[in-house]
């Protein structure tokens, strides 16, 4: 198990490996992120978009464009198109977002015809956080994606989420169904359904994890809290794992993690037939990286 | 306006001040909170409870047990009411719980015929936050009470954190009403809210602050993230007050704060007809102290 996102590295497979497609590459974040990915020797890189913008930063940013195999499309949606067409071609085995606007990125991946939805599968997003107050990463959903998951989307989301820990080789990974409190309350739906997510992990209906749930924050990342609580549980003070009610809590809980507390991350969209790097605009080069590294270890 | 919660002592008024009446403080967090208070000069204590063990605590952390007014009280559940009979009495200013469930406490202020609220209001919570991460004070609500705040609420939530900014000297507190996104979005109940609140203090139906949103909290806090997601705000990277969607949220965002990020925070119930201090069990001395310090500010 890892505990460290640098550490992610390590577990790429040597030669050559998986192919990334970038859709807009065309600045530096994005240019230096992927270079040293490429860097790693285990990933390839094609980038779909505008020629002379992405020679020239590279070259500016002391990188050699002829580490990267370049698809010229400087029209914007097109470029996006244009990437998602050569994964499902499979000429690609993952793709990426570079200065492009996030609706755009997700609407070609989303289009029924020509995008990259697998069929009846539940679409969310995975972030991998490190934060130097844990120590260890923690996988959580959904922070960007999905608004008001129901009950078969948050047993999705876990899903997505258990399959990330056992590729961080975490065999069997401790989740946390968040919510303001620990006792059952029928006018929190937040506890209602993440009772019922427990007990269906209790019944073999999730396998690979250890859920239980509900349980607030503090709890479920604190021992301490926990005892002071009077919550005992295999979870509590230990999670791997974080499901959080609904976006307005995910979303909270990372944007205070990234920008009060520093923490580092990975992130992709989950439920596509590819992985999907998905990273926010404001995030760092690091944040890129590590992401186009995971896409790699959970690309098929 | 202060930007520390150390800085809220220099704003006691010196000479007899507010009395504290402490429900059930038989334990040295909260004996040692009230006593660094009261050497503040600007606050007295009545303790009501267990008069053995508060003189026991006391002596043996180095406290004189004598500069408590000790009402003995050894039945927690009796007093708990005993001490909202007091304050309900006028005999004392405002209130405190030491070790004692919250449910508990919050059933005797909540009690119709002897509890401690004002007539058709609203009870919420306000907490102050103090982050090294951020250059000011943060004023949120709810993080603790209010499960699912509608708009009147919503409101509500407002005005109680705009009177403890100004009590904080901040005449013109920035507002930000979180939700996950900024574009308005049908589908986010938060985004339709925070836009509807937005709005009414243009029209001057909520003074003494500016109020926008909806906003995540990246652009809240982050100068940086509003000007790369094109918000025009000014509120955003700037706010002063953060306003969020529901418990879940405002939940997932406190707990971040607090045990990943090292905030210290003053806490109190909004909405009663007295300030009632409510920290968390987990929460540090110095917390509960800052509590204390806020309350004795706020009561009237």
């Amino acid at each position: 198990m890892i505990t460290k996102l640098a550490e992610l590295i390590d577990l790429l497979k040597t030669g050559p490996g998986k192919k990334l497609v970038v859709a807009c590459g065309d600045d530096p974040h994005t240019i230096g992120a992927v270079a040293r990915a490429v860097k790693t020797g285990s990933i390839k890189a094609l980038m779909v978009g505008n020629e002379a913008a992405i020679k020239k930063v590279a070259t500016e940013h002391s990188i050699d464009p002829a580490i990267f195999e370049i698809v010229p499309e400087p029209d914007k949606r097109r470029a996006v198109k244009r990437a998602v067409k050569i994964v499902r071609e499979k000429k690609g085995d993952y793709l990426m977002k570079g200065l492009l606007d996030t609706a755009e990125y997700m609407r070609a991946i989303l289009d029924k015809e020509e995008g990259l939805m697998a069929p009846g599968k539940t679409l969310s997003h995975v972030t991998v956080i490190e934060v130097a107050t844990y120590p260890k990463l923690l996988i959580v959903s959904d922070v960007a994606v999905l608004p008001n998951p129901d009950l078969g989307q948050k047993v999705a989301m876990v899903n997505y989420c258990v399959e990330t820990a056992h590729c961080l080789k975490n065999d069997k990974p401790k989740v946390a169904m968040i919510a303001a409190v620990e006792k059952v309350n029928p006018k929190l739906v937040s506890t209602l359904e993440a009772a019922v997510v427990s007990k269906m992990a209790e019944r073999g209906q999730i396998p690979g994890c250890i859920i239980d749930g509900p349980m607030a924050l503090d709890v479920a990342i604190n021992k301490e809290s926990a005892d002071i609580k009077g919550v005992k549980s295999p979870v509590a003070g230990d999670a791997d794992i974080l499901i959080f009610h609904d976006l307005e809590a995910g979303n909270a809980f990372f944007k205070s993690l990234t920008y009060f507390a520093n923490a580092r991350l990975a992130a992709l969209v989950a439920g596509t037939s590819v992985p999907c790097v998905l990273t926010s605009r404001g995030d760092p080069e690091e944040s890129k990286f590590y992401s186009v590294v995971l896409g790699a270890l959970l690309a098929k």
